[in-house]
C-alpha cells in the first residue's frame, strides 16, 4: 500500500506568500572574478591557518560537541577583541552565533510572537524580511530616502524589533551613532543595529550600548575577518537579553573550528586589520576612478563593496551583462529605488585592475 | 539620558514556561572519562584529516561563503552513502543541515505554526519538546510503555508531525519497520524518524520512503562519523517537503569544513564502519559483563550508548557519585519512569574496562 499524501496542504500557508532569501549566483566553470557576494579578497592570515592545521592534529576534539556557549569566544571578544573600546558595561555582554543569520534568527525566536510588530527599511539586506515573513510578523518596512538616509517617520515607528543594517547593504553608508541613538530612545521595543561592515568603517554604535539597553549590535567574523566559510558572528547586548538567546538557541549551534578560527581572528586582529587597509584604500582607487566618467557615480561607502550610479538606467544592465561577457560578476537589484545601481564588491588591487580595465571597455560602447 | 526599559516585558510569553535543552556536564580539569554524551571514542579516520589539512592549503575557499545547498554531499549521500540501499525512487531526495537540530529547527518552520499539534513521546531526546514549545505547537507527548515500546494509542493520533527517535535515546532500542509503517500509514501528518544512532544497528527505516511521501528519516554525521564538532546532518524525504526545507533554512546553514569532512566520511565509509565494529563489540561486552550483577540489567541497545537498569533506585545516584568521583561521567535523567536507570556511552576498549573496573568496585559497596 503507498501512501501518498497531499503534502502541500501541510506546509504553513505563510510559505505560499514567502519567498527565499536570494544568494548570489555561483557560476560554472573557473577564472570567474566574483564580485558579487561581498566576500574579502583575502584569506585567512597564515597565524589562522596554523592555527586550525595545530586543531586538526589535535583530532581528539573533532569527535566532541563544541563547547555549546563557545565560552573562549566570548571572553576573548570582550576582553581582547573589544578591549580598546571599553565603552561595555557589567550589563553588556556578548552571544556567538552560527553566522549572523543565526543571532538574527534567535532573535525573532526571543522577541517575536505571530503578529508583533517588526519594523525594516527599504532597501537593506533581504534577510530581515525573510525571517520577518517566515516568523509570521506584522512586517512594517519604510523606505529610506533617496540617498538612502532614514526619514524622520522613523521616530513615530512601534513594534517589538526595528532592523538597521549599518553600513547598509546595498548602498554601503554608515549611520550615524546621533540618529541610531535617538532612535533607540523612540523606539518601544528592540533595535537591532546589523554592523555586519563596519570593520570597514571607523563607526560603530557599540559605544551607544552602555546607556541602551534596547540595543542590540550585531557582528560578524565573515567580512573583515574572512571566515565566510565557517559560519561565526557575534551580538552585543544586555545581559538579559544574552540570557534568554542562548536558552533559545539550538544547543550546538557554532562549531568547533569556526570557534578556533574566531579565537585566532581575534589574537592576530591587528594583523588582519592591516590587511583589510587595502581595501579601504582600494575603495578609494574605485570610488575616485569611477567618478570620472560622465554618468556615473559612486556612493561614498563604508563597507567593502562599493555601490554604483549611472544616471541612464538603460545602461545599468548592460554594464552588468557585458562584464559578466569578461566573466566578472556584480550584482544588480531589479527592484524600485535600484534600477540604476549596481553593486560591485572590493577585490584586491589586480582583481580591480581587470574590473577597471573592462569597465573602461564598455564605457568606451555605451557612455 | 539613559534608557533603561523593561525588557523582560518585550519576551516572548512561552520563554516564561520553556525549558532550555539540557546539554552534558562539561567538568573542569583534565583526565576524565566522559561517558555522559554519546559522542564517538573515535577520532574521523586519518583520511579525513588529510582532506580537511587539503582544505585548509586551499585557503582561498576560507574566505568564502559554503555552497548554500551543500550539493556534492548531498550527491555524494544519494550516490555513494545510500548507493546499497536502493530504496529510494526519483521522488526522494535529501537535505543537509547544521546537524540533525537544525533540521529539526527547519522541519518546525515549514510545518508548524502556532496551535498545530506536535506528537512526541515521553522519554527521548529532549530538543523535541524544546522546539515544540518554541514553536508554540500543541504538544502532545505520549507515554512509552515500561519496556520502551510505543503503545497502541498512537494508531490514534492526530496532528501535523509526529516525532520518533529510532533507536530512542535513552533506552537504546530501534523500533521495527512493520510498526514504523504502520504508524505512517495510520498518521494524517508527518512522520520524523530521527535516526542520529542508526548507524550503530542494522535497522533503519530508509526503505520505507519509497512507498510513504509523509516520512522524514534524518540522520546524522555526529555519531557514527565521528564529526560532532562539525555539526552536519541531512534529512531524506519526498522532493516536494526537501524543496520547501530549502526555502527556509537560513542561506548558508552549513559551513564549508563540514561539507568537506562529510564528503571525506562517505568516501572513506568503510573505514569508518569498519573502526565502530569496536563499538559493537564492546557494547556487547559491557551489556554481558554488567549483566552478571545481581540487580543490574542492561537493556539491548541498538547505539553507541547502553541504558543500565538498577533494581533499587536508590542506588542509581550512589553508582553516579561515585564513578564520578573517579572521574567518569555518566547520565542520569531525574524524571518519571527513568529514576532507575543511568545512560552510559560507549567508549574505547580501555575506556570501558576502566569503566567496569570502577563499578566493580562501587558493586562491592553498594550491591
Amino acid at each position: 500500500m503507498v501512501k501518498n499524501m497531499e503534502i502541500e496542504n501541510l506546509f504553513r500557508d505563510i510559505l505560499k506568500r514567502y519567498s527565499a532569501y536570494e544568494t548570489g549566483e555561483i557560476p560554472i566553470g573557473d577564472n570567474w572574478l566574483l564580485l558579487d557576494t561581498n566576500e574579502n579578497p583575502y584569506p585567512p592570515v597564515p597565524e589562522i591557518l596554523d592555527d586550525l592545521r595545530k586543531a586538526i592534529e589535535n583530532s581528539n576534539m573533532l569527535r566532541k560537541y563544541p563547547d555549546p556557549l563557545a565560552l573562549e569566544v566570548r571572553k576573548a571578544i570582550l576582553n581582547q577583541l573589544l578591549r580598546d573600546e571599553e565603552t561595555l558595561t557589567n550589563r553588556n555582554t556578548v552571544f556567538v552565533g552560527n553566522g549572523s543569520n543565526d543571532i538574527l534568527d534567535i532573535l525573532f525566536k526571543v522577541f517575536i510572537d505571530p503578529g508583533d510588530d517588526v519594523i525594516i527599511f527599504y532597501p537593506s539586506n533581504g534577510i530581515y524580511k525573510t525571517l520577518a515573513t517566515l516568523y509570521n510578523a506584522k512586517i512594517t518596512e519604510i523606505k529610506l530616502n533617496e540617498d538612502f538616509s532614514i526619514p524622520e517617520e522613523v521616530f513615530n515607528a512601534k513594534g517589538k524589533i526595528l532592523i538597521i543594517n549599518s553600513p547598509n547593504d546595498p548602498n554601503g553608508k554608515s549611520y550615524d551613532n546621533d540618529q541610531i541613538l535617538k532612535i533607540c530612545q523612540h523606539f518601544p521595543g528592540i533595535v537591532i543595529i546589523d554592523e555586519e561592515y563596519a570593520d570597514f568603517s571607523n563607526k560603530t554604535c557599540v559605544s551607544l550600548l552602555k546607556n541602551n539597553n534596547n540595543l542590540i549590535v550585531v557582528r560578524s567574523f565573515s567580512k573583515a575577518f574572512s571566515l565566510a566559510a565557517f559560519r561565526i558572528g557575534f551580538a552585543l547586548a544586555d545581559a538579559q537579553i544574552i540570557k534568554e538567546m542562548n536558552k533559545v538557541k539550538l544547543p550546538f549551534n557554532t562549531n568547533y573550528l569556526a570557534q578556533i578560527a574566531a579565537l585566532s581572528c581575534i589574537k592576530h586582529k591587528n594583523k588582519v586589520f592591516a590587511q583589510n587597509e587595502q581595501i579601504l584604500s582600494q575603495r578609494k582607487r574605485l570610488t575616485d576612478e569611477l567618478n570620472t566618467y560622465e554618468g556615473v557615480s559612486v556612493l561614498p561607502s563604508d563597507a567593502n563593496f562599493i555601490f554604483i550610479k549611472f544616471d541612464d538606467k538603460s545602461k545599468t544592465l548592460k554594464f552588468i551583462w557585458d562584464l559578466k561577457e569578461s566573466k566578472i560578476l556584480s550584482r544588480h537589484f531589479s527592484k524600485p529605488g535600484l534600477y540604476n545601481y549596481i553593486r560591485v564588491t572590493i577585490g584586491t588591487e589586480e582583481e580591480n585592475s581587470k574590473f577597471l580595465y573592462e569597465f573602461e571597455k564598455i564605457a568606451q560602447k555605451y557612455l
